[in-house]
């Protein structure tokens, strides 16, 4: 069991949420997003804000870029691409995405890592060491994973297709005893449409040659490291495209499926499908 | 008919949406709120952040106050309360509110007002100058109202009751012939549970004496200012009466019913029920 941080975490009694920021530095509790979930969903894949200004909201976060080319990671202030066949890139700072979450990572508080069977479990546990529901999350995990189910995703061209119909044809492979960094966001229960409600999962790896979107994994050891945030600042596209979307059908299966589903054909303990394959 | 923004408002092509904000400055193109509207609904009226920091995040808004006491009017940097009874009152710093949205109001253009019959008519028209459907626009309208139905809300004391619930014993009251400024915020569709999706609309008189929540109204003229926003920040109260509480519900027609009902006898001409009544 992971230590119990329940009583010196719950913040009782009033307590302003209205946090400044010094001159020129993030804000230290704020989550950015650029974006909303169901605009991705409905195929808006274009950069709408580049990768530059997501660094300076945060050292920390998850994302695609522009045409959905791959999976973003954002770890110790540097961006890294998961391009679809496996290949780990970094990435400029002219470069765009048309979703991110990024916020300064500040520790709120440490745990040894639950030897778990897989990421189910490890949601279920870190739930119960984190019951602040209703704040954001940023979770991330130093250590070594026995497996990890990974994927990432095709760059698209227009026109395109639903994020669900796309995650279709992603490339899932898996890893064995690979040692690196989860990182996770959890939101809660009710961003339905605007974000990812509970955990999205990003890995990527200690040599940063292998990373993904987390499908699922078998931590061995590690430490999990927690930031708890309370100011969640959306970035609206300023765009007739966007402004033009319908963004209010709920979309919370299909979303479901595209973060969980391991698609058609997962091929077990399959190798990486890039060039970088070891 | 207002003139036609819509070619020009159209922001095309790609666009940066993370705008820098020069130190100590409010963020010109964001709208900050506190909580979330499902709080309120389920009756969370503990204060959660104070008025003065409110106003650092902006000039003009719309809210509750602590105890659901009364309707929160932030203009032009000033903060009023109308009380339940009607009578309008300065709003001190130290003061807190469970609930608020608030923009530095940052004009993006205006034209006449049109003169309409009712509030529903008035939002159809501002629809047709203001298409950009997923951005926030903050509305002000100085003018005259030929009439205006007005309410507020008592304070209440825990145990609290849901605000649809509260909201049946709010006092509603008509006024002819009055001046002053429309506060309109205009939240997207998609906005479900967060905040208020359509338009939201408070009223202050001219000479600060009248005020309240708009169930309807009828301009004659005025100017309609207003101010896209596409930069979204909810702040999250740390408490753990917040983290208990289940904001997952869909309480939309619960919401609607509180903004725009007149609630039992409205009786109309009603002189406003406060001791400062002409």
């Amino acid at each position: 069991m992971p230590p119990r941080f329940i009583a010196a975490l719950l913040v009782v009694g009033l307590a302003s949420c209205s946090p400044r920021t010094p001159p020129g530095a993030p804000a230290p509790d704020r989550i950015t997003q650029v974006s909303v979930i169901n605009a991705l969903m409905i195929g808006r894949y274009d950069g709408v804000a580049t990768i530059g200004a997501l660094l300076r909201d945060g050292d920390f976060g998850l994302g695609t870029l522009d045409h959905l080319d791959g999976e973003l990671i954002i770890l110790d202030g540097r961006a890294y691409q998961v391009r679809g066949d496996g290949v780990v890139a970094d990435v400029g700072p002219e470069a765009t995405t048309p979703f991110a979450v990024v916020t300064p990572f500040v520790e709120d508080g440490a745990f040894a890592c639950p030897q778990v069977a897989s990421l189910t479990e490890l949601e279920a546990r870190l739930d119960e060491a984190l019951p602040q529901a209703n704040a954001f999350v940023a979770v991330r995990i130093d250590g070594r994973l026995d497996s990890a189910t990974l994927r990432s995703v095709h760059r698209q061209e227009p026109p395109y297709r639903p994020l669900a119909e796309v995650a279709e044809s992603q490339s899932v492979w898996n890893r064995r005893d690979v040692s690196g960094t989860l990182l996770g966001i959890r939101g809660p229960a009710w961003v339905r449409g605007l974000t990812v409600p509970g955990y999205h999962w990003h890995f990527l790896s200690a040599d940063r040659k292998v990373g993904g979107h987390v499908l699922d994994c078998r931590p061995i050891e590690g430490r999990v490291r927690y930031d708890l945030v309370h100011d969640w600042d959306i970035r609206l596209p300023q765009s007739g495209d966007f402004d033009r979307a319908d963004l209010t059908p709920d979309l919370s299966r299909e979303l479901k499926r595209v973060e969980s589903s391991r698609g058609p054909a997962p091929g077990a303990d399959a190798p990486p499908p890039g060039p970088d394959r070891p």
